[in-house]
């Protein structure tokens, strides 16, 4: 059973007119809950708290929501917490409202453990917009996103590739990719399009630890296919090493595995052995 | 004050969990009430489906649908029918909804008659997303014109320019563009980013009634120097012709005096001398 809280009371109905619904005008995370604990939460939070400041949403105070979503999800042993914030209601039409009042809610949900497998993924027709103004954040319009993993229904494909409307790859529908070439990792950049995961964020800083280069830019597509290993990551599944996309078939390489070694000592269970 | 229903019922709270809501997976239409009737409904109504059918949303019943919405706005002498639909709520994740059940709501606000006279504008530095599988729908993702339409408060200044992010001009933050070129009206194509706005379709067949060639393609964004005229146009505002544009200015011209005769004998009061 999920629980809703909204503006700090329990509840899970929001006015029409709110302009998370009407324009797609929020921002939301999806935080994996562990043992009755946010997972990431403060890097979870930068990122809501940096997209707040570049969209102009008057942003809630930071530790009171830190405290009440910990507080939210301590009963829960394994699940998802998804925290949205919003630039509240107001008239119609794009202007910012002359006074906003931000709405902030959260959902926790219950889940079960689940194991970071290598899985199969698959190219997507779909592609990522592109747009500097909104690239890296979570925002509440992730059209591109349903468009294009409504392209495939076979339960054991796990995750599609989506490149960007100027050609580069971007990411998976709900991942951000690693390539492993030659000695180095690398990982399309989301200056431009995409979203800056936070297991993405937490791979990069433990390869940097490990002495591992990360090259963060422009990705050709056709890289993909040069890669001695690849993998997906996602807040609630860590790393997931990709044995197939095509015809394309990797065994789990040995990056992949001390970074899910890594991962693990760092609290991302699902990636331990 | 304004009236909303929810799926025929009157009702203004929606589910957080509706995918309006966590991913503005759905589509919106605004509607001009003038006498107590939408105008245009017949243009919007075929957006709306398009869109549906393009996004694989199930459509509601088109009949009962424009009964329901013409007998909502019946006592409304002036005012906006906004028109939603949604994919509903699901659980959380990006994939479509096993069993979808399509959420249909809308709302009247009443307003004052305005005429539409000469506007200055400016332009926008927040670019327009291009993706061919949403281009010309006006989905529940309008954060890119939200951003543009707060780059501005000056209350003389009624609308802003916008370019595509590969560089094209493509319309107003609220509004579709005309430019009068020589003895031809000129106006962005729509199948790549920007919305296919209604104003936009009875202006384009009023020109071809009046013998006015129409070109609809990718437009520079320096035309706009060269343009003898220039104009905006939206679904509740009908033509408003440019006055002013940073430093340079046009006087009301023949071509859009025209058009806005068109419109105003086809039902656009606010064009009306």
């Amino acid at each position: 059973m999920d629980h809703w809280w909204i503006n700090g009371k329990p509840g899970s109905l929001i006015e029409v007119t709110d302009r998370g619904f009407a324009y797609g005008d929020g921002l939301f995370e999806t935080v994996a809950v562990r043992g009755g604990r946010p997972r990431f939460l403060a890097h979870h939070l930068d990122r809501l708290f940096d997209g707040c400041r570049r969209l102009r949403i008057p942003a809630p105070a930071r530790e009171p929501l830190q405290t009440a979503v910990t507080t939210a999800v301590s009963d829960l042993p394994h699940g998802t917490l998804k925290l949205m914030v919003t630039r509240g209601t107001g008239p119609r039409g794009y202007q910012l409202p002359e006074f906003p009042a931000t709405t902030v809610l959260w959902g926790t949900m219950a889940s079960d453990p689940v194991r970071s497998v290598p899985v199969e993924i698959r190219w997507c027709d779909t592609m990522t917009s592109v747009n500097p103004a909104t690239a890296g954040l979570k925002t509440l319009g992730r059209l591109d996103q349903v468009l294009a993993r409504a392209e495939w229904s076979r339960t054991d494909v796990a995750e599609g590739l989506m490149t960007t409307t100027d050609g580069h790859l971007i990411g998976g529908t709900a991942s951000n990719v690693f390539l492993v070439s030659g000695d180095h990792l690398q990982t399309p950049s989301v200056a431009r399009a995409g979203i800056a995961g936070v297991m993405r964020r937490v791979v990069i800083d433990a390869a940097r630890s490990a002495g591992i280069p990360v090259a963060v830019g422009d990705v050709p597509p056709f890289q993909v296919q040069a890669a001695s290993e690849i993998f997906v990551t996602n807040a609630l599944t860590g790393i997931r090493p990709v044995h197939r996309l095509g015809s394309q078939v990797w065994a789990p390489g040995p990056v992949t595995r001390r970074l899910q070694k890594a991962l693990a000592a760092a609290g991302v269970t699902e990636c331990g052995g």
